[in-house]
């Protein structure tokens, strides 16, 4: 039982095996933490503080008890660092392992919290940290390289603090880039009934990774937020990629000068 | 974003392919109903009201876009004749069917809620409706009988107004039976540090049930209560099946008089 703070948000992130990760590429520990991070992830873009986390777990007979129990660790960890409380869960079997994560965020007021829909005309489109650096990460280890260098990809850090700095500075919309800058702008800017006009030269890619990651390849978790031009100034920490117009609702993407059609690159996965 | 109510509770319950149904016996619909109901059958054992229930839908390529929505219909007439909101969730693919559903329940107090480690000595113990429907329905399909007469197995309802009546009477503990008799009453003796002396005998059987399906059976998502003796006459509709003693914790199970050992059938599925 929970003492509940006035208003709760909650996110859901399910990861698969074979699907969202590989176990001959991660550990159990870095499932555990890879997927309450995507779950937490959500919350850093609403700005709310992470409160409970529930957590399914569907295992298969191979994956053994010291594995179940290595994954609840990498969790716990993160759980702990982020001040998230493990509040309850399921275990069941399953041919594949399966992980999902529900957390619930509090705030205090409705102010308090961002949503996808209020990005106007005007606003500036900025992203914190690099992108691409999960996409070239996967890559990387596809071609069977040394998964030491995949951090990124396998221990991605939920932005709660920046989440919640930019809330407090009254940025219009947020979302966590967990699909990529292709398909979470034009959820942005479907929602919010407006056009996100994204310089894809802008992009501040991760090391080693092209645009193409940087601009469609996902899950790095980094926040894309849109800012009125009255709170710009008091914003610190992202690297500006665009702009909010009038248009049809989504984003447009160019490169020196010429349009870019990333459309299909908003999947469900 | 949800207006909180002073406090939440939360249960999580995961269903799995081939694990907790087979999609020959269960049309999408059924599945959807039942993760549903599983889930809000751990809240109306707190005495809970239930409020928003989040959904992680893993789905393979061959059930298609029609049986996703198929799930979900089912799902929603059960969400809205509860007075449940489905208020999120998230959808992946999977190599198998798994359907997650984490679900908050709310309350204006604590002592408007019910745990599981409250029973004391001298309370007695009721069951509502009967048991082993589910675990005889599962027994009839897979002999390849006749799908239509396993309503009590695919589409169980949750308890909500006789959890909420039991918690407002004064009961000291209860717990849905998802694993049945044999398992959850031990659950409760454990959590309690006393013993539940259950008579086999007593056991409301389902039609065409055996004792040891109505015992042991599991999935028929009735509650299961410890009564103090103050509180037993305000209580209505249930059948007393047994007694809580001073004893190891857990639970005792006898038949005719002589001792039996129920052990084992505590699994985790």
């Amino acid at each position: 039982m929970v003492r509940a703070r006035p208003f709760a948000v909650t996110s859901v992130d399910a990861m698969v095996e074979g699907v969202h990760f590989r176990l001959d590429w991660a550990s159990p520990a870095d499932v555990g933490h890879r997927a309450l991070a995507a779950a937490l992830s959500d919350l850093a873009a609403m700005g709310a503080d992470p409160g409970e986390a529930y957590v399914a777990l569907a295992v298969p007979e191979r994956f053994g008890d010291d594995a179940v129990l290595e994954l609840a660790r990498g969790m716990g960890a993160l759980a702990e660092r982020t001040g998230t409380t493990i509040a309850g869960g399921d275990l069941v079997r399953a041919p594949v392992l399966m992980v999902s994560v529900t957390v619930v965020g509090w705030a205090e007021s409705e102010d308090a919290l961002v949503g996808r829909g209020g990005a106007r005309a005007g606003d500036l489109v900025g992203v914190t940290g690099t992108l691409g650096g999960a996409a070239a990460a996967m890559a990387a280890l596809e071609r069977g390289e040394d998964p030491s260098g995949a951090g990124a990809y396998l221990r991605p850090e939920p932005r709660l603090a920046e989440g919640r700095a930019l809330a407090a500075v009254g940025v219009s919309a947020m979302i966590d880039l967990s699909d990529g800058v292709a398909g979470d702008a034009a959820h942005v800017g479907r929602r919010s009934g407006a056009c996100l006009r994204i310089d894809l030269e802008l992009l501040p890619c991760a090391p080693g990774a092209s645009v193409e990651q940087a601009a469609a390849g996902g899950e790095d978790f980094e926040l894309l937020a849109c800012v009125p031009p009255a709170a710009v100034e008091h914003v610190r920490g992202l690297t500006w990629i665009g702009e909010v117009v009038d248009g049809p609702p989504g984003a447009a993407f160019s490169r020196a000068g010429a349009a870019v059609d990333l459309r299909g690159y908003d999947h469900f996965r």
